[in-house]
């Protein structure tokens, strides 16, 4: 017999992959260049050439057997190394090796890092809005995701709603900065108050409430924003990391969890992520992948454009009169809609080839969601679209 | 707090990590070519040049947005297709893509199928001798894995103990063949017995009792055996497969579930796959490695040497009196062992540098493996060694 849990998921389309094949469909009818399509969020840089050229590098030139050789089940010491170098030159924790564990992107960092630290049927707390894939992420391992409500003022952290749901079941608080889908940035006094919280808490609930913390796009920030490394205000931290947005490289399926040294079972943790990999099937990201972001471990693609079109986005959604926080970092951005009803605004918006995300999936009904990593002259060309439809429709 | 059952497996150091661990430490002291090591399953022949001429190809030509872009949660169509045509090419079943879903490796076809099939406590069946990593893969989605015990005459299936062990409780069961560590390959006559079982009993229960077949070593066969396609026999086959053996490529992880056509709810597992993915964090495996496993679909590595070093150590090991089945596949020969305690027998080899592994880990005790990928220039020296140590220990 099938399994009913995964058989009943099957049902569930999720709305931002209805939107895309909806534009691609479009496209079809009047050219896809003429869909502003705002639904998902794929890197539109490419890879440096640089990646690319140690990629042909290592093939051409390395032993066939050791490129394409099992990696440890840690992951390859050498890679592991390079990774925790880079974060200690960077955020100045003195991470070693033994603190890495190579994933498969930041999806696969969550996977080990919440197997790590809940028992099934303990809870994992998020805030509003989040990433609607935690739902799945978290649920299948066995714990129980809790959605904090959002601050909707600027989108840190309700820290009244937060403190209400911080029993003693929950054993780990997963954030995400840069965030999916605001774009804001959590600031070192978000950052400072939410770990002495999680401290306070920890003493008093006798158990480590550990903070997952997810950074895919921590190498997209704009000028001028406070971004703390989330890490160093607090010792019980897991960062999981990708390398999809930060070198464009999301389908190669790339990462990894890092745990902070001064958290005192750091180098059991990830010998435990070792372990649950046998579990979940994952055994290691591909070996020359780990090779090459390690040869390549401080750059990124060219970002640059992701703040270009949010510049351009902000001034003129706040011309037209919405209501937004200013992304700090990512590609996204999170207006109020101009009804109540998200989702309706959202359907509006299609008449005039406008492909916006409603927030309620992102559990923060009334917003919408625009990936703006598309090129910036089609960012320019939906502009009169955009004005068109407001116009049209709210004036 | 560490979730103690992760933490718990910390300690279990598995015993051929260990034997390889002290051949690399004996090699430092007298040059590792001294040292025969029979004890790690890794691949000796590398990749195809025209693999890493299509990698090359791939990274210089396409679209590098594109090339690295997310794949579809069930894999990349196109890629879907050709291991299908492949397969429906090589074995006359009517696969479409709707009936593969691309993995990282067997390990994660078989955490994949083992999660569509069971509820946390059913059971899986697999038979001794067995890879001992069976046991935390099947135990760490939930389900039980039961041993069935050997046909140690010549490896095939014990059927008396397999029908008393088949009760209600098993939904599914797990066989590897060409198998690890044995070598042999099931017969049709074996096979059609299996599935007239299997048939029958998901009859007298009133579920389905799928087969899960794990086929790493499938394209690694000697000259006459007969090695049928197993889901060619059994319509509930979950077929899993992994490129790391047939084309020399262990550490890139790519792999895939082929689920029979003939199963009534073919289609429907691979989209449960996809969701399972979502919780075990795999998300597919790395869209370049798809794209180039499958432009070079039917391409092996040179496997020829694993026949050569088959038919040295063979002729060698009857010489010398062993008894032992004739490998039918894989890189694996299971001889007896030459006292009843196969760890004390394999423990007097490490004396004339034979890195043998003792077959309790795999279910089977009194046998000894050794996995001979590696150069036939130093099986052929490591002859006299064997006749040394059986001369002086045995003799």
């Amino acid at each position: 017999m099938l399994v009913q849990k995964y058989r009943d998921m099957l049902g569930n389309k999720s709305v931002i992959r209805s939107l895309s094949e909806f534009a691609t469909a479009r496209g079809k009818e009047i050219g896809y260049e003429n869909v502003f399509d705002y639904s998902l969020g794929n890197p539109s840089v490419p890879v440096p050439q640089e990646f690319t050229d140690t990629m042909i590098r290592l093939l051409q030139e390395k032993n066939p057997m050791e490129l394409h050789g099992y990696s440890p089940s840690l992951g390859i010491t050498s890679v592991r190394e390079k990774i925790a170098a880079s974060l200690e030159r960077r955020f100045g924790l003195p991470y070693r090796a033994e603190h890495i564990f190579p994933t498969s992107g930041a999806a696969g960092a969550i996977a080990h890092a919440v197997r790590c630290v809940t028992e099934p049927g303990d809870e994992v707390l998020t805030f509003a809005p989040y990433f609607p894939e935690y739902g799945p992420y978290i649920n299948l391992t066995g714990a129980k995701l809790k959605v904090v409500p959002a601050d909707t003022k600027n989108f840190q952290i309700y820290f009244e709603a937060f403190a209400e749901m911080l029993t003693e079941k929950v054993m780990a608080v997963l954030i995400n900065t840069p965030n999916n889908p605001s774009g804001a940035v959590y600031s070192t006094e978000t950052i400072k108050k939410l770990a002495e919280i999680l401290r306070e808490k920890s003493k008093q609930y006798g158990h480590e409430i550990y903070l997952i913390s997810d950074e895919p796009y921590r190498e997209i920030l704009f000028e001028g924003v406070d971004a703390p490394y989330v890490a160093a205000y607090y010792e019980n931290t897991l960062t999981c990391y990708s390398f999809s947005k930060s070198l464009s490289l999301p389908g190669e399926r790339i990462g990894y969890v890092a745990v902070n040294p001064a958290c005192e079972d750091a180098a059991t943790i990830v010998q435990m992520c070792g372990q649950i990999s046998r579990g979940t099937g994952h055994n290691c990201p591909s070996s020359i992948f780990q090779l090459a972001v390690a040869e390549t471990i401080d750059m990124t693609a060219d970002l640059s454009v992701y703040e270009t079109n949010m510049k351009i986005l902000y001034r003129e959604l706040t011309d037209l009169g919405f209501t937004t926080t200013k992304p700090g970092g990512t590609f996204y951005i999170f207006p109020k809609a101009l009804e109540k009803d998200a989702v309706a605004f959202c359907n509006k918006a299609l008449k005039y080839d406008l492909i916006l995300v409603p927030s309620d999936s992102f559990g923060c009904p009334g917003f919408f969601r625009m990936a703006y990593c598309i090129d910036t002259e089609k960012v320019e060309r939906s502009l009169p679209a955009l004005r068109k439809f407001v116009e049209r429709e709210y004036r």
